[in-house]
């Protein structure tokens, strides 16, 4: 029998030994967008990202919804390293035998997701397909300067652009209790830009917030002291849903479906005027914790939160079975007493 | 009941409304790739082309050729606007029960193309799916001067990068006699580049040689007259198949699966100097006609080819059946006496 691909050693053998341009400037995970220098002191950030598992999973069933996470996958991508957007590239695979209204739909969240990034679509591809699914390359330039998820210090400040758990809530409600509302989160586009003087590296919450932890300490090899309570960092409607349903409020860190809000990290000496600047500019910003030597250590009040075992855990399930990843990732949380 | 979509109304409703960026050069169906002015004489081009249906019909099937292709089919949009190419995203959706031999191969294709084009896988996405799709985009950088599908005048000349007709004997082998070689199309890099200080427009040739030379007639408000009979246009491996077949050769023209030449044409004054350089250059050409008056006119020793019927028919047939795509193909050649 041959060997199969199972989810452990899938990135591996999907990376190939694919040749790496000589003008990228960052190495493989080390930014949310491919960073790539084209001279005249102008970086070209390039990004490509499909919805297939959300939707094949149900956890997208609205064809506005769709559009409108079509355009904000890609452009998430793009805030995080700070790039002015110049469009989209469209990739649409659609069954032939489809309603009218539901294309109608979908183009309407397109287009409104357009109108709110002030971005353009300007191509792409069109395919039958048995299954709706949509893609999006995100076009931007980095002028002068760019954010990589490399690059903080310890001390360095940890913020994130807003509360989070909206994500993990709406995975909750949508695919275990089939009663959410319309999740459109809207991708930090402005902050990202405003980050570029000021943070010394970003990474989107787009998987997670514990994710997100996770990638930031691994690239950096450097640990992270939250100075807040888990409370506190979560939305408000987080901690009424984890009281109906009896469930730990750090549940909805977990990814791995996140809220499309931006962790990032500003040295010590910049905290002031960034700060000054962000609230002059009226963006919500979030100080969460600080940069640490411990490498890998990931604190809250003394305790340690293995940030790594949470986000493996979805990968670990078989198929992506959804019931198993909630009760083993209720049955982790418990364990470590989050 | 709720209206339905169909393949004619199928790119009307998926075109949408969107906004058009003010910095793009080229209108919808204007060139291969799109065109944007990022100032300091630097016009980006950017594609993104998937492979769907070629897998989904059975077109192709093996995995280095899907390798292979799924890299080609944006190089060579990015070759037919004379581009150099900066890299590309790649998009695979990959069955999770998935021979890692298989793997292998599509890997291996993908390798092979970049090496052979020069280029740089620089990101993309991976993606469970039921079926192996993939996709590109294509990332390139025009310096001072680019090619478009628009831009030809009467009595400029109309070549092609080589013979015609590959593409067809290709998918008529693979898909009814089930005897195809391995198809592995190179774009024409080299020489779109070689163009922009010629050409007056380019278009590639991967849906077929007659809508190609339809796209040009209708964009550029103008007719062709073909200067060679269709026996020298047609690569001499389509006489073989067509004799053994009792097939007339015009049928390899008719798309929609072409070869991956340019057609392009060149302005009188300026195709002695073409020539000249593309001579010491070693780039194949092959002159078949010039550019008429007559709107929307493909004659050839004063008999007139509708090129359009020929082009429009394969979209016209529901479900994308080959058979009878075939059968009306062949019935619609007979009739115009080709």
């Amino acid at each position: 029998m041959s060997e199969k691909l199972n989810e452990n050693n899938y990135l591996r053998f999907i990376a190939g030994d694919f040749l790496r341009s000589p003008n990228q400037i960052n190495s493989i995970f080390e930014s949310d967008a491919e960073l790539i220098d084209i001279g005249n002191n102008q970086v070209l950030a390039v990004t490509y990202d499909a919805l297939v598992e959300e939707i094949n999973s149900g956890l997208y069933t609205d064809y506005y919804q769709i559009g409108w996470m079509g355009v904000t996958i890609s452009i998430s991508d793009l805030a995080a390293v700070g790039a002015n957007v110049l469009g989209l590239l469209l990739d649409l695979r659609i069954p032939l035998e489809f309603d009218l209204k539901n294309i109608d739909d979908l183009n309407r969240g397109i287009a409104d997701a357009c109108r709110f990034y002030g971005c353009f679509i300007l191509g792409g591809d069109t395919n039958h397909n048995t299954k709706l699914q949509i893609g999006s390359t995100g076009i931007g330039i980095c002028q002068n300067n760019y954010l990589k998820r490399v690059g903080c210090n310890p001390t360095d400040v940890v913020y994130t652009s807003g509360k989070m758990g909206l994500g993990g809530v709406y995975a909750y409600q949508k695919l275990f209790k089939n009663e959410a509302g319309l999740f459109l989160p809207k991708a930090q586009l402005k902050l990202g830009q405003l980050l570029c003087n000021y943070a010394s590296c970003c990474i989107d919450t787009s998987d997670g917030f514990f994710p997100a932890i996770g990638q930031i300490m691994e690239l950096n090899k450097v640990g992270i002291t939250l100075e807040i309570p888990i409370t506190t960092l979560l939305h408000s409607n987080c901690e009424k849903i984890c009281k109906t349903n009896n469930l730990p409020s750090s549940i909805f860190l977990a990814g791995p479906h996140g809220e499309y809000e931006l962790l990032f990290t500003v040295p010590l000496k910049k905290v002031c005027d960034f700060e000054a600047y962000a609230k002059k500019m009226n963006q919500l910003y979030l100080r969460i914790g600080h940069i640490t030597t411990q490498r890998a250590f990931c604190k809250q009040n003394d305790q340690c939160i293995d940030v790594f075992e949470i986000s493996n855990l979805y990968g670990k399930i078989s198929n992506g079975n959804l019931q198993k990843y909630l009760e083993e990732l209720l049955s982790l949380i418990k364990k470590m007493k989050l």
